[in-house]
């Protein structure tokens, strides 16, 4: 799963957009500027421009053109919903280009009645001709409701404002005590609180000098003090540390 | 607007549904073994079966053998789905057709999301290409609310089983007079009825022996008596006397 | 159950409906012109026109006129909601005709506040009179929810429209094939196929000249072939495997 | 329009709620013990139980038997819902009394399919053998929107439930002023109030010390000072004013 | 719980009510009137009256009225919504008044956004001040939800209209036997009947000279016969049978 | 009304959201770093902040404090609703506070129960306090339905998220010409267009080599051609323009 979603935002965001994006679980990213900060080389497929600057009709001149450009390693992926249907393009790509890796459904809102229908007609297709081995990527306006549709039939997947345009998570920073001693507007609980982990995957929010439940672990750590980073982090294990939360608190488990 | 869905029914009632859908409003029909039931030619465009004789790739050869086989007076309408985009075929087609009457968009579900701007993209393309005389003609699961969704992109309409398919109207006779004395079954208003049109497009149901209803017409006239038909008509006629009655109360107005 | 249906149907079509309706599981059926072509007698109880050329107050001289015309070996069910209540005339008739079968409750939807409760006062009010052996037969717009309803109280049913007015079921023939080169239209799988029963009670369908799933039986046959039959039925065997096909894939079970 | 709730309330209670069926608009009321409070006379019809207590079949001779034990000025209306059908019960009854007032359907809900269909059945009926002065009284469950449903076809009807258990209105004496300064807990508005009746039929409050809006009435007068009575009132006037007041502010009008 | 609605009926029905809500299962009642009839103590707390007479500022001051005005038994409950916020006047109050008993929180309409927030505030904060000893008794608008999502944060509940005002049970004395035939009207089933508590804590109703069902108990005595009373009890022993009856048909078992 | 949602944004991101509200037609902001760049001064009330740090009962001082330590030109507006109710807070503030400007209401939710209902107290008791003149200004996750609500009770407002977490419009540049010709992929109309506004205040969108209709005003103009800026305008000039083209068609008119 990759991130498609940087370019709905503005440039100043896109890098951390693509940081959280994999920070959240998700496998890539398309954001060539992301890379450096990210230490991560970007992906993707071809864009319809091209397939567009060669013209109505001259599809397999736009997927061999592609094949020619680009590096050895970099997967064939061939933009297969551009101007005829996308099982009919599908066909013509896997005749156009030699090894191609698979096919990208993007496929336009006036032309998707039944997406999943239509990405199981290019599998039937692609089978029935012998191309078992041509995988099949989708993008276009998808979100967890549409990947566990999809999934049984596709094999990749972009993923756009889903993740780039996420509602902010509300959230604010309270006076809870002052001078040692609790404090609070009316509707917060005062005091100085610790989170922990409970031993069910769940949390438990108590006062920080009260014990804690049994089992439990705390999950706050200072990361600046008095204006001092005291705690450092790399980011690859930021990945694995969010991934394995996740599990722990069957974040994803089946809805 | 054209009657395609005789093909749904039993044969046995093949000739009425297309009998009944001209009296309901149709301008045509496509069963050929009704044209001598009605008095009339039956007409149609050419389906999906030709252009998947020709093949993929090939509709250009379909829509030419169309056009050498059929007489002068028939219209060419290519089919524009089978294979390809509608845009891209509609576009070749008027390429592959000297003199093309028009396109027919009969889209499959699965590639269905919004109908209406597919239509409206091919006519956008068509008259970019200036082919601002080329119709489009549309058919495929199409009702009343399809049809006002869609009349100001489309040209012509084939409509299937919103007719021949039709829920029955529920009636019965009912004995609401023994020897002239008024009896019915619980529920059943007693008596011998009148029907009448009233003055402002109404209905209005009496017993037949009072006075009717100021400035209304009665509506009953016997057709067959004691086994005897007595009054005749020919099918044009009713027609005509359909068409009259719907715009007296109104029928087919905007809703 | 009695298929009551096919009054509502065109002529050309009672026998057929008649012929579906035993083939789907009802235990009889009325219309009388079926006969011969399933190979069954008709059933049907006392229809209100009978009960009207009697007249109101006249119920018991109709229903005894019943009993006297009919053979010995048909069932003697009075209708008892012509005009008065249905406890009321139940009980007359039970008083009115000896070795009475059962009643027909058909009450009209103005008197049909709750069916269930004027079936069970009927079944309470003819016990209380010692008439348990009396049997209680329901009609009029009966659905299966109405049946899984009242199937407590009532101890045979009449089924019309819901059979005869059943919506078609769409369905088409599509080229797959053209020469053994599997082919068609978009929205359509290519190629020919082949339909299993598969262990599980489901369905499973391939490209057939692919392997069966493990455990799966082929239920595709050849009934004609090049314009031949190739292979004959009977009608009763039909119903019986409609029967077994049904309990096998858990068709009816409570919903 | 009669009050028949009585009968669901505490005897303690009859009376009062008699009088408030007076005073908010009812024409009488069928609770004898509330007569001497409320200075006028009680009125209904007869009850089911004198029905069952002559038995099946027998509603002529109770019918009959009604007729012959009231006095001259109390109105003939027959029960004709007890045992057969209300078309059916109501015909006998205009031959069993001569000078019948009228039939009342207090229709039992398992029966009650179509209120309005069975009034407007007994009404064709009636006319149909000439007894168009019979009238037509319903009862049963009736709110206001039956009321509008049945007003058409029926001529007089008995409420209950609906007046007698209506739900009571909160309200709370609440101290807003203390020593002639304002005063009141949170959620109420702190001083003295004046209510007015405007001049568009609306209402405005405000405090009793400001100026009244121009045109505007005020409402509120003292009954009780100090424990004294300081104002009194009749009965009847008070139905008077409570009718106008209805009248000026619109209650009642169509919705 | 402590039933707190009296005050919005009728007089005449105050010292009844009072009485069905502790047959009823409530703990206790506010209706001095109604304690020689039930035999039992009312209970309760200060008003937001007394509160408004010390006026905005004084909340201290009202409080310790309360606390030397009260017999030493009364346990000291301070109400807490008059003026400022709960948590403010909760706290307020723990240092004006030793030893109290609990806060009341009757949060008005207004400022009632999260009850439950607020309850479990006060709890927090009193908590955090060392109070865990004092309660936290809610009152206003409280039916069965609320007090489902409240009884984890609340020590204690006055309800009011919940039980005041609660619908009357619909209920009819009917003819079901006349000179020992069974009898009825239209709808109702003939008969004297026994009602019976079934094993499985479900009732079995049945004609009265029929056989009881297996292992079921009678539960209809006669109170009255002839006019006589002919069976008393006491109102002690009738609220322990009815939490005995409501526990053995699991009433009010979490919904 | 003025912008408040600042902080819920990335710092990178402030000014712009700043300018965009005030484009948008708010009349504030809040954030003192975007003050250069859209040359105007921020603006805002106290935070809870403050009230905290004096803590519980010493509101007067922090009140007191503020009016002491800001500019005279800087309105007071005291923040009421930190420990006590908004009334309670409202009326002490203009006993501490000389010449106040007015009161805020930012009431957390778990007491916002009726949030048109408290402000309308807090006017009522200002006013009956003779308080006329003390202005009410709310805030607290305000839409455009609270505004209107309030917009009676209350003589400011501050909007937060509804302006800095509106989602983006989505958008997409797409190739719809290719060297001068008609290009574009499936779903999007070909061809360089023209975007007008038509006479009623709506918008038309057409080829650009097409005649443009009646009475239109073209929409667009080039801002960057070839990576030069070819037309300049400055902020103040753009606020002006965004209002009048609001005022052009009808936005913010009542719904």
């Amino acid at each position: 799963m990759l991130s498609f979603g940087s370019r709905h935002l503005h440039p100043a965001l896109g890098t951390m957009v693509e940081r959280a994006a994999l920070l959240g679980g998700l496998d890539g990213f398309s954001n060539v500027a992301a890379e450096e900060a990210v230490g991560r080389r970007a992906g993707g497929t071809m864009p319809h421009a091209l397939m567009i600057c060669f013209g109505r009709g001259e599809q397999e001149a736009a997927w061999r053109a592609f094949d020619e450009a680009v590096p050895d390693e970099t997967p064939r992926v061939a933009l297969v919903d551009t101007y005829s249907d996308e099982v009919d393009e599908a066909l013509r790509a896997t005749e156009a280009v030699d090894d191609l890796t698979g096919v990208r459904l993007d496929t336009t809102g006036s032309r998707r009645g039944d997406f999943r229908h239509i990405a199981r007609e290019v599998r039937w297709t692609l089978d029935a001709h012998g191309h078992e081995d041509v995988d099949i990527f989708v993008s276009g306006g998808l979100g967890p409701r549409e990947l566990r549709a999809l999934r049984d039939v596709a094999d990749g997947f972009g993923v756009g404002s889903y993740v780039s345009n996420a509602d902010p998570l509300d959230f604010a920073l309270d006076i809870v005590e002052v001078d040692g001693e609790p404090a609070a507007k009316r509707g917060k609980l005062t005091g100085r609180k610790a989170v922990y982990r409970t031993a069910d995957g769940g949390h438990h929010i108590g006062l920080a000098d009260r014990n804690a439940p049994t089992d439990a672990v705390e999950l706050l750590e200072p990361l600046v003090r008095d204006g001092e980073v005291v705690r450092a982090f790399d980011f690859e294990s930021a990945i694995e540390r969010a991934a394995a939360d996740a599990a722990e608190v069957g974040f994803g488990d089946e809805q």
